[in-house]
């Protein structure tokens, strides 16, 4: 099935906010996002995705950033600090959760190699990487993710990305289906007709199958075929805006993902890392202006669009990585079928 | 119009857990629940509703309790000590904004009363007062609420209560709508077949009209009629289980309030105080046990059943309170209409 | 006795930032500070203090702030919405415990006198009332505070303001001795040679006599003779500074006040309300500018110059506490004896 | 200088609590100590300790437990979930910043050893790494930790352990100083005579020398040669306790570790992984125990005797990381003195 969720599933009163251009986290100016996808065909249905809020050296120019903790049981690294200094200073990475500590390696040593004083004359480096559990499919024992492969979805990242099962998406699974990684922005506009883009790029991998909702609906008005298994995953939801929110604001973008977590039908399970990070492009500066630098502030008074128009984001970020996913044979003979072949004709 | 929501609106598969025999908080045994409603015909549109987890004295047999903060636009009292402490130790009294000072202090006075060394032999008492703004149609300068009030409701508070435009409820406003006051309830069932009860009180302040989902569908599929208003009020959420979850495991449980309010088409506007509070009957002893007491804990394996229960219970809550709800003049000529009276014939 | 803390306790090297002109929390430009000391021979000896942020419309113009809960054995109220929102929009008012709710109502009377659209075509206001427990030689079972006397400490805010057992202090005890009140301030001088001042005022009501470190010697080198009481006590501090701080570095320096209770020999005692809350007098702007403003942002860099001052500040401003208490006879019999008067000759 | 911190300095009135038996963390039955030392004279002074909370498959019995971070500034792996769950289900691994994602995965892989279905059958594991910069004296960008060192910390925990420049303390400078690893304990007696053991380790790595307080003193009582730097380390601590406490109660234990860096001279510099995690080995039930366990839990009125034995102890063990550090020098030249040699005749 070709085309976009948006094809079969037209808008009609559903959504408020309008999509940006392209509909991607990338619809905000100067993000990029790159995969390595590693499907061998035995073992191996993993991957990393790369996230970069700029492409500059983020070690340099941190980007303004927030995250929300909504499920904690899962394992990523570098929340600790994002959440101290209100800032993020590698690119993101998505990956499986085995391969945390190898990712965490590969950014510092990327970093290193831009900053070659890190650890030595200058502080360390916080590496953010975020996780889901790609056992279903995919054999987290065999350790698959490499440097390289960190590397090389940094290096290839551009506004131009798949979604579904590619990635660190290629082995996830959502509400019982294949996928993965899905993507989606909104423009919001201010009283002054300022207008911000605001994206969404989600890893996910949550849900229990028969208490899915499209845009409403449960899932059982379309189909009853597949069986149903407790929700056992997670979800990595990243938000991105020009929009110029400090951390505080950020933060409480961050925690609105779970209202959109609850549209789709997730009661946020719990054995679910479930973690948004959101981060802005504005307000950015060089660590060596080292004293004092000016910044705009947005007022309080503006940030309900911004509320509205991040669930509906993620909401149908969530979507789209159900509906580019496709089916997925796993390591060990599990099936992870296709959600867009229920609306096939 | 007579009858419950679920009369209209049958359950069909939108919910999974059975509920409770009465579809009330109070089916978890012990807890009861009282109302002032305060509506003078010209400027009081008002209340106050009292939760009690038990009937014995709250200060010498606190309950385990633990609270969410959703949204902290709001002025609710209590809140420090109940997450540093776990525990809730005075019957929980909503109300509006202005009146949670009386509240409160009508709540120290009756835990004086019960234990006349309070704050001089004894430490002090940590009253739990919450709160929502009912401004639209109540004067909330009048500051109407008295310590009478407060004595009432929780001199009258029963297994039996109504819901609605009563009590603290008496001037609220959700998705646009009268109302207020709602309840309902889940029986949790473990593998080992022992059940547990749930049950959701809030008092519901909330949500843009045009947002609305009503177990799936926006509003626009039953009323185009009325015009729609930024959301600018909030909701105090109230979970009561006998089953022994402690305080850690209660905050998860008011975290997932967030996903009902999503469910519900809200993205946790800016304005707005969204705070949940939870209890367990269960466990609870004399503070005079002063050294060491004998618990049951609950693997947390057994949490989802709590959360997707949670979920559910605190969606139709809020759905009964709009669906109890009866139309209200507002003290300077504002008008909420009444929801069930879309679904009249 | 006369003259400061640091006539008999000479700074020799134990401080390192140099204080303020007058060593006092208004050493912050703009700041003010009023008491009402409630003191009749009788039962009351109590009493509220209040801090002005600035001397303007606080509803209109808020101040950037933050908060830290260091023990959360406390009833102080107007802490959730500060952390939500970041800002402070009222005076702060010092008191018991008992009279919170009271001083809350107060406050947001005043606020509606100010503007009396609030509650009504404007939001609510959120009256931040910190607190401790008097009850040691003040029966706040009588609630001896009322409104007038929250008016009076505000109308009477000035720069120059009394220490010791004055104001909210005049009952409160520290480390075994009456007191209260005190403040202190630092200068902090950034690399570029830029001096911020950041004050300190602390109502004091917490410590085990045995524990009191004096610049860190232990009271024993002083004095043995009166008996020691286990901590119950609370403290409430409160840091201003003209720096250009947002709300997560103000936290940040919020939290350091734990390690001033530290420095004088506390374990931040079970039952105790260990609260610190800061704010900024820069960057303010008005309300009704109500998309977006300029500010200024220190780097995170220079954060280290800050916490120290703080640390130190808070210190001082204990020991201040402490040294201009007066010996206060209770309402039931027990006495708070006179700190200074062991220096005495 | 051979023998303790003690003897040099006896506890006159500085401490009140008694030592367990060998003033160890290990003084908590079951608590075990192990350390791999990598100090190979020309790039690498680093390497690994592992504290395990029982000797038995801590996946199957996790122990309880919980953090607090003082200052985020840092790159532990492992709270998220921690704090999510209030469990503790690896060894804990110290080691410096840099080693953070191989020790991950050493842990992981060394839980699959043991329960083969982790991530395939089961769910995964939550490895927890907590680390300080050792880069003073260590090229940390060599990555000289491996799994094997890992594994050996772990095979050769015991009661007797040693402290200062070992383990992960190799490489480590307190207050300007050489070490690294310190421990102590204490002995918490209720009223009911009762007694548990609390203990703590520290991996230290903070402090500006001229803040350095020793038992209240200045160092500048005994020395004033060495250069000042300004403080850019970090400390981590483990508590552990056989008392009963909860996740909750361990919380608050965990913060009072601030309060112990304050009575050293700390202000929580800004460039600061100040993280405490504290684990209770009572009330440890197997996760095949999947619905339901007994538990004894301790009345808050004990708490006060856990604070202040905690605040002991952690001062304590910061000492003694300083007492029993010997002198190192840096791959690069650096040099960091002994402490104890201050204080030889």
């Amino acid at each position: 099935m070709t085309g976009h969720f948006r094809d079969t599933f037209p808008p009609l009163d559903w959504w408020v906010h309008p999509t940006g251009p392209n509909n991607l986290i990338t619809d905000v100016s100067g993000v990029s996002v790159g995969h390595y996808t590693h499907n061998t065909g035995d073992t191996a249905r993993t991957g990393v995705t790369a996230i970069l809020p700029h492409n500059g050296d983020l070690f340099d120019r941190p980007v303004h950033a927030a995250s929300a903790v909504l499920n904690g049981f899962g394992k990523s690294a570098g929340l600790v600090q994002l959440d101290e200094l209100g800032e993020i200073e590698t690119p993101i990475i998505l990956t499986n959760t085995f391969a945390v500590g190898d990712c965490s390696k590969a950014l510092t040593k990327r970093a290193i190699r831009a900053n070659p004083k890190i650890g030595r004359k200058m502080p360390t480096v916080n590496p953010l990487v975020l996780e889901c559990n790609d056992g279903v499919v995919n054999d987290i024992q065999a350790y698959h993710v490499t440097d390289e492969m960190v590397d090389f979805a940094i290096d290839h990242a551009s506004a131009n990305f798949a979604q579904g099962t590619v990635g660190a998406g290629t082995g996830m699974k959502t509400f019982g289906f294949a996928g993965g990684i899905g993507s989606a922005s909104r423009i919001v506009k201010l009283q002054d007709k300022t207008k911000y883009n605001l994206g969404a790029l989600v890893l996910s991998n949550f849900g229990q199958k028969s208490e899915l909702r499209v845009m409403g609906k449960k899932l059982s008005a379309f189909d009853h075929a597949c069986p149903d298994v407790v929700d056992k995953g997670s979800i990595i939801i990243v938000l991105a805006t020009n929009a110029p929110l400090d951390s505080r604001q950020l933060g409480r973008v961050c925690k609105r993902s779970g209202a959109a977590l609850g549209r789709l039908g997730s009661f946020w399970g719990h054995q679910s890392g479930d973690i948004a990070v959101a981060f802005s492009t504005a307000n950015s500066h060089s660590r060596s202006d080292n004293i004092r630098y000016d910044a705009v502030r947005l007022s309080e008074n503006c940030m309900n669009e911004f509320f509205h128009a991040s669930v509906e984001a993620v909401e149908e970020a969530v979507l789209n990585a159900l509906w580019f996913g496709r089916a997925s044979n796993g390591y060990d003979g599990k099936k992870l079928p296709e959600f867009c072949a229920l609306f096939e004709q």
